[in-house]
């Protein structure tokens, strides 16, 4: 009999959907992982480990899937929770960053008082596919002063060598394909 | 001397931002709250006590900001997070309510495997206005088969009487306006 490590147990709870967004793309829906109590508390807690000693004062995240194990990962170190928006969401002065899509380009925006010069900074997201969400970011943290402690990531798409562009950090992931 | 209670010093840190979304609107900012580790995690503790001994199953959220208290409180909780998306997103079998706009109507969509019928739920969200997109989220909670335990919120704006919407469920709130 052979028993699941946390991880394998983690990614079996993650479904292929074909063909959402759009024909011939095969979507990981992790909300089967994300619905079960045990397994969603146990992401969160591998997740957040290799972070426990790094004394980080904020973990940022991108709306809107992003914030699910941004705030509870933030809630777990008792960090602040900095959200990053879609144009034109947050209320305050922002500075905003321009990253790709498929076609054409949109914009990042964070809070210009979100984070204070010299505060450690976690990025937290549920998937790493090319690294072009989060390098930009990057940008938006460096801009204001934080220094990154670190990327972590739920899924990771290696294929994609999202972790090249993201070289100048640590990069942690839980599951990868 | 005066010392603040726990709620009047996360209401302190709550920002009116005039003029947004739109002219004449004042709106409550809870980013800086959020960004405060201490605040934020006090925040998640106190949404949470009053269902630690109710075995909640399941927190449901709406995106974009529900989603930062929900899942942050799930994880306390170490019940399941179950996303309430917009039109589109989720990508599997799901199901959906309207509810109503300033002008016109949009759409919630949930999956239909998210709850199981007698599964325990608690709502959260970080605002109770009129109860409108509430009322939407807890039809689709109630289609599935789902016993509601409570409705939880950072803030309510009590003028707005969306409780008297809510009225067959437990609603807590901590800060008022």
């Amino acid at each position: 009999m052979q028993t699941l490590t946390p991880v394998q147990e983690l990614k079996s709870a993650i479904r292929d959907v074909p063909d959402f967004p759009k024909k011939g793309v095969i979507f990981k829906d992790i909300t089967p992982l994300l619905s079960d109590g045990r397994l969603f508390n146990d992401a969160v807690g591998l997740l957040s480990r290799p972070y426990t000693a790094s004394h980080v004062h904020k973990v940022v995240a991108v709306e809107a899937r992003g914030f699910i194990f941004g705030a509870a990962i933030a809630a777990r170190l008792e960090a602040g929770f900095i959200p990053v928006r879609k144009k034109g969401k947050l209320p305050h002065t922002r500075i905003k960053e321009s990253y790709e899509l498929e076609y054409g380009v949109d914009q990042l925006e964070i809070h210009q008082d979100a984070i204070v010069k010299g505060e450690r900074v976690l990025l937290v997201d549920d998937l790493l596919a090319t690294g072009g969400t989060c390098d930009a970011v990057i940008k938006l943290i460096r801009r204001l002063g934080g220094e990154i402690v670190g990327c972590t990531f739920l899924i990771e798409l290696t294929f994609l060598n999202g972790r090249k562009r993201l070289k100048d950090y640590p990069v942690t992931s839980l599951i990868t394909y």
